[in-house]
């Protein structure tokens, strides 16, 4: 299962109703957090899901709006006690622009592992879910996120019965090695049916469409994108394609695109006051959109 | 006449129903703010005031959670379209300071003008005001604020008048010059009575009570204050000694100390959920205390 919560819906700078895009999922007691602007660390606060239990940070890109809240999360995961390793992951400097913000947050009582995006995506397994970063297409270097969790196949205890192999060396086989009995080999394919279906979360924010976001995307049991503008005029658009951002229509024909399951939009504009007023149109082009808000939340859980 | 707003109230972290202490303080369409925290930025939306006019940042020291929404509020004073200059006062390294954190603000419409702080106290004149930094006894460099308006004394027109002095050198001579007429010197004590009281307001903020407050804030017609514990007892009394804060208690007899006209506290322990608590008691010690609480404001007038 994944948690998943949406701590905020605003682009630019954070308002008194609208905390900026941050996502927070967690699983198995572990917290991976997206993007961290100014002030996320109050929506957390209000979301309650424990600081001490951030593992890894992503940040998509520098922009102050996605980052600036560093500094504080960072402080507040010390006073929650944490002393064990946190990674942040980040594009091409990322060590460097975070130790700059530690200017002012220079003592912490957990270590902190980089992990340096390179080239224009790259798989990482971490506690336990792989994370995929993927090159986005904004004004200056950027990742989106894939967050996949798999699920292995149904083990056939009959067979292993059959086999004779004893009830203590399940385990190993569930978890995919092989074990020896009396001198014979069995393998984890003997008793452990196909791969299931696994879950899929992708986050994408500050780009324009792409077919590698597309790609990216597909599959996903939850697509959360970034819906800066809900109007598609000549004026919108040339503003879209100049600030590199999407329209709401964009983000909603890329989830067409990939096949996903749901998207959640976030990012608004700041000029955006009511994003709902956007939702009926929207919904004619990907029907399984919502119009994310602060604090969204849901549980994914596996098929069945 | 000085407006005053003290955007937030409380000490270490920005939570859900406090922002982090930070003041604002309106003169004669100038701005003048002392610190910024993260989220700072949301309270001053809240209070409406504009960001474009913000003259002069002043930071009491380096901690996150005086100076962690720097970056954020630089990048809302640059949306807000300011052009001119902005001066940020501080403590030694501040320009270094505000450049590492600037790592996600580097491009901002507005040249930012250093005054680093030298030695224990200083005096600028900045925006028609006079402002004095003084430094504080915190666990690393701190200074608190003054913030003096002066008033000049009435102008004397019947004087004028008999000096024979024409109507339109009278500014002159209200301005503190002197003019010469027919090869006569005129000089502006001769029609200037004796400068009237003026506003003045003090704000000390991550410090234990010390003479040299009491001191700079004499005169006071506004003190604001720490007042990061509400109890008194030995174990708080240890943390206040060794965290280098002060209770309400101290806050209060530094007020009666400096014989001010009022005082605000502010900059509460989260542990403290109301502050208002203790007012009753620190009544007992300093009658004219205010529970400071988010965007409290006041309009400090010239007497009569």
């Amino acid at each position: 299962m994944l948690d998943i919560c949406l701590l905020g819906t605003g682009g630019m700078m954070p308002l008194p109703y609208r905390f900026l895009t941050s996502l927070m999922v967690r699983y198995n007691g572990h917290t991976v957090m997206i993007d961290c602007g100014e002030a996320t660390q109050i929506s957390a606060r209000l979301q309650g899901w424990s600081f001490k239990d951030i593992d890894v940070l992503m940040i998509t890109h520098f922009h102050a709006d996605h980052i600036s809240g560093l500094p504080g999360l960072l402080l507040a995961i010390g006073n929650a006690d944490r002393r064990e390793p946190l990674t942040i992951v980040g594009p091409k400097n990322i060590e460097k622009v975070v130790n700059s913000l530690r200017v002012i947050a220079p003592e912490l009582p957990f270590e902190i592992k980089f992990i340096e995006i390179q080239g224009n995506e790259q798989v990482f397994d971490l506690v336990g879910l792989r994370i995929k970063a993927f090159r986005v297409n904004h004004n200056i270097l950027c990742y989106g996120y894939s967050i996949e969790l798999d699920r292995k196949g149904r083990f056939n205890a009959e067979a292993a019965k059959e086999l004779e192999i004893p009830i203590k060396l399940w385990k190993v086989l569930q978890s995919g090695n092989d074990v020896t009995v009396d001198g014979k080999v069995f393998t984890s394919d003997m008793v452990m049916g196909e791969d299931r279906k696994g879950l899929k979360v992708t986050y994408c924010t500050d780009t324009r469409p792409t077919d590698v976001i597309a790609e990216a995307a597909g599959g996903s049991d939850l697509f959360i994108c970034e819906g800066m503008y809900g109007e598609n005029d000549a004026e919108t658009m040339d503003k879209a394609k100049a600030k590199k951002h999407m329209t709401m229509t964009e983000a909603a024909l890329l989830a067409e695109q990939a096949g996903v399951a749901e998207m959640w939009l976030t990012h608004y504009s700041p000029s955006i006051t009511k994003p709902k007023m956007y939702l009926d149109d929207i919904k004619k082009i990907f029907p399984n959109t919502v119009m994310g808000k602060d604090r969204l939340t849901k549980e994914l859980k596996f098929e069945d």
